[in-house]
């Protein structure tokens, strides 16, 4: 590894323009610092809305993977999606923009959905088998295929919040999903600033990265036939891991066939590692894909962003979008790397 | 005050482009559900390093207050400028930008500085003296003058962590002031969007914003002869406030006279009215100015985002740049001017 890389850095993201200090003048910071700020979130399993036998407690589920079918909301699924109880938009209404003085306004209408993962309250994607998070990738492909029909929505967004610092507030494994009305700025920044760069060099700046850094073999974290994980160059969090299709493709809801196994595989074996190498840090991932509509854009590469949320946001970040990131992401990927897996 | 904007609204921020929900489907968050997300941070004052007498475990000071003169490094100050013992960037070097394959960076240059803001390791702005407070401010001043005049910096960046939750990573009062070889991208946003509206309008946006909230009067959270505080219209927090001074200015560093006086003033009120109304919540608070040469721009004008951190920012935000605040900015201003205050 070239020793540069490990000095303090300013490194300028090539997609959106961010720039991130990496690396410490006094030390970077090494999981044994990082393991510090971890804080433990017990699991009581107490009371579970989202536990086989409580399934009254939501909202009437929209779809749910039964292999011995039976009745909605009874047990017997293996993966469960429901609206969100407490949701952040309303489904019904259409989006009636107007200004109010100065300012502009909307109604908040969009849809809220909960993708619960597993039955199992205590398992994570990190121990979870292959095979079931293959099924929670085909809830959030079907989700996003029903969705799309609805021609109000203009974004569908895919995260999970895991622990409680990550910002979860139910403990049973869950992600989320919610339809917007609108391109949300930082989705429509970053693809400013990839179709910039396709207009310049006529070609994807994702299929780019993925070339560059099979090349630089240091920021490797994960591979299988299918997708790339890496240690992005311009990691804003210590140990931040982002997962990328071999196949240019835009749109995530299109994923098919092998890429839907493989996918399962390095997003287990990317979680286990980070799991393994950080004494289990709360993350948020996220999964980036085109707008509803403009799927098939040569310019656009879906991908799944993990942020662990180890070290706090603090006032410099949010003022500035300048992000400070003591563990360079190639001593990162070392320790990533060093875990056993398999 | 409109019911309209007490019901769940999507609202567009007019400077940069943000969209933030604002109140939510079930039930808006009054400050009873919001402390219930405040964290204790109690105060222990032990091997304190910003305490007198502790002079010598910071590195030597770059100025203090000292009203009876004395030896730097030594008692009898009261406010004290010292450089950070862990910098984010090295004072020495140049900004050499240069590429390493597709990627861009450059050494990790700059300034970082801690303001201690009293000799009292319990004080806090809530609670200080108005006249201490114009003590920090001057010296906040005095230091970007002196920075401003070396020509590798290109923005001055000065905020305040209070609370662990918010980043603080010690207790005794302080601020910070990090100096940067290159405008960071928010900024850049900020400043872009400003400029934007007064090419279309001829004037700027912040006067605009002031004279809308004074015609509104559903959202001024303090005020005095130089200085207005308002909950912003699109609040991405909870109880956010911004400070914003009536006369023109879009450098902080040019501040004078009463000015001086009437800025501690206010914002010892909107920290003392937050403290009170959410039960000592963390928060972050930036000066957001100018970048250094672009002083007496007619589109910007400087102010303070203060923002109190009570609710995890979690996936959806750092996915979206799309923010979700459960307490419009007109029920927050209720709860902040029902605070007795003197």
């Amino acid at each position: 590894m070239s020793d540069e890389l490990l000095k303090p850095l300013l490194r300028r993201d090539p997609i959106v323009g961010r720039w991130v200090i990496s690396g410490r003048v006094d030390k970077n910071w090494t999981p044994e610092e990082l393991k510090k700020f971890v804080e433990k979130h017990e699991k009581t399993g107490k009371n579970c809305p989202f536990c086989p036998g409580n399934e009254k407690m939501t909202p009437p589920e929209i779809m749910a993977d039964r292999p011995q079918g039976g009745h909605p909301d009874t047990p017997g699924w293996r993966v469960r999606v429901v609206p969100n109880k407490y949701p952040a938009l309303k489904i019904e209404g259409d989006l009636d923009k107007r200004g109010i003085g100065l300012y502009d306004m909307s109604n908040g209408i969009g849809a809220h959905e909960v993708i619960i993962e597993t039955p199992d309250h205590f398992s994570e994607f990190a121990d979870m088998s292959v095979d079931q998070i293959q099924k929670v990738i085909v809830a959030y492909k079907t989700r996003c295929l029903d969705l799309k029909k609805d021609p109000r929505f203009k974004y569908l967004l895919i995260f999970k919040n895991y622990g409680k610092v990550a910002g979860a507030s139910l403990e049973h494994p869950h992600s989320q999903l919610i339809a917007l009305p609108i391109v949300p700025k930082r989705v429509r920044e970053e693809l400013k600033g990839a179709h910039r760069y396709f207009d310049y060099r006529d070609r994807c700046i994702f299929c780019d990265i993925i070339q560059q850094e099979l090349y630089d073999r240091i920021r490797i974290v994960a591979d299988n036939a299918n997708f790339l994980a890496i240690a992005p160059f311009v990691s804003r969090f210590p140990f931040e891991i982002w997962i990328l299709p071999y196949n240019h493709s835009s749109d995530f809801s299109e994923i098919e066939g092998d890429e839907i196994a493989d996918l399962a595989q390095i997003l287990k074996e990317s979680l286990y590692r980070l799991k393994m190498a950080l004494d289990d840090p709360p993350y948020n991932f996220i999964i980036h894909s085109a707008p509803v509509g403009d799927s098939n854009s040569e310019y656009y590469h879906w991908h799944i962003e993990i942020m662990p949320k180890i070290i706090k946001v603090a006032g410099f970040e949010w003022g500035s979008g300048f992000y400070i990131n003591p563990t360079p992401p190639e001593l990162a990927t070392e320790y990533l790397k060093a875990v056993e897996y398999k």
